[in-house]
């Protein structure tokens, strides 16, 4: 490879997670970044390391993480769509592409985050669903959970929702819905960045209180409140990070070969 | 067993068929019959067949199969859901359970079939909807679908959508609806008894006429015509067994314990 012809190429990705340890390299098993990184090295002979946006843990979804390599190889981003999907697992597919600054960094760049978690009230699981919702198996009340939404909005120190970790642990909780579709329960959240687990960390408790096993107060309550306080993380297969944005950059399947603008 | 205490159980099933050989026994793998009785026996000790009330075919899923089975054991209709749920793998599903008549035969009873053909349109595939959608890859014309499915309902000799059969191939196509939303087209029908295979080699012939490829006349022309004429079906992947109705059986899913009337 010759270092001046290299071009820097985001991709959007739509994953299953059930079969992956997670977004980023493990040990133990297969992830995201191991099968796309050889998708690219067999369409483009080239080894690049792909950085990633969000880390998204084994078992967890993605409608749209971000990735980002370097790229020896003059292809269209629509090239890179349609050639990395002939070389990647069924279940996992590049929605779009598209050429950015070689500065470019999908996870220091990204402006929000948005995240959906599914919950399944349905007395009996499903079938089809399975992986792919948390099967609570109960009604929840909806509106309880809408008003502890609500009490975690904005700035706060949410280290109760997340293990112990190095640095502030205060963050911007933009916005927090939850949304009832038949038996089925949806929680979205969108901020600026999240700290690890942190989604898993609050679904939890929310639905505790929409199980009436903790108060809206209880929940409230951990706000500011010491690492891990805020009890079990709700199943990964739940979750599924939606979207990622950034100024000037369009990766919208729609097209199917975003440019940066 | 004893044969005067047996009683006979409805069951409504759901399933991912992605893994099977399709609903009814099959030498090469295994079916939802067979993991059915196999959980029937796990439960109850029992070995009964199961009769299924509409076969369905390798990779092809249901919303709502139907089978019943004979029981020596006295459990009630929610205590059958819940146990068989316990013994099944995670993507066959009871959604709910209810005695019927000892000489009920879900296939015969049946009053209505309901199927649901799920295309998606979007350039690039996708991960999380893979086995569960046919992936045209094109927009297609919607409207010249519909045309199609009008012309299509009604009572016609279906030969050319099927293989060969014995007996006669005259049906009733109650409804045929195509809707889309967004990139997904759906298409949904409704008769009291199909042929083989009439779903997905009604399906194949309507997206050509979609993707531009036949005329609406071509396929209307089809009806009356000899066995297999309409062409290659549609994937499995794509088609669900939404729903099967009876006179005075109640199975929703809502109840989890439904009951004859």
């Amino acid at each position: 490879m010759n270092g001046a012809a290299l071009r820097r190429i985001a991709v959007l990705i739509e994953y299953d997670g059930t079969a992956y340890r997670g977004s980023q390299y493990q040990d133990n098993g297969p992830s995201i970044q191991s099968e796309l990184e050889a998708a690219i090295t067999k369409l483009t002979g080239d080894t690049p390391r792909a950085a990633f946006a969000g880390r998204t843990d084994s078992g967890v979804h993605a409608l749209g993480q971000v990735a980002a390599f370097d790229s020896s190889v003059r292809l269209r981003p629509d090239e890179f769509v349609r050639g990395l999907n002939h070389f990647l697992p069924a279940d996992i597919a590049i929605l779009g592409a598209a050429e950015v600054g070689v500065t470019f960094d999908p996870r220091r760049r990204a402006q929000m985050r948005v995240y959906r978690y599914r919950i399944d009230t349905s007395p009996v699981r499903s079938a089809l669903e399975r992986d792919r919702t948390w099967h609570v198996g109960r009604a929840v009340d909806v509106a309880a959970m809408q008003r502890t939404a609500a009490r975690l909005l904005g700035k706060h120190d949410f280290a109760a929702f997340a293990g112990p970790y190095e640095g502030s642990t205060v963050r911007t909780l933009q916005r927090c819905e939850v949304t009832q579709d038949g038996r089925e329960v949806t929680i979205e959240m969108e901020a600026l960045a999240f700290l690890p687990h942190q989604v898993r960390r609050m679904v939890g408790p929310m639905t505790e209180v929409g199980l009436g096993r903790q108060s809206e107060d209880d929940v409230a309550a951990l706000l500011g409140g010491v690492a891990s306080s805020a009890g079990p993380a709700a199943p990964a297969c739940g979750l599924y990070l939606v979207r990622i944005e950034y100024d000037g950059l369009s990766l919208a399947p729609a097209e199917g070969n975003g440019q940066e603008r």
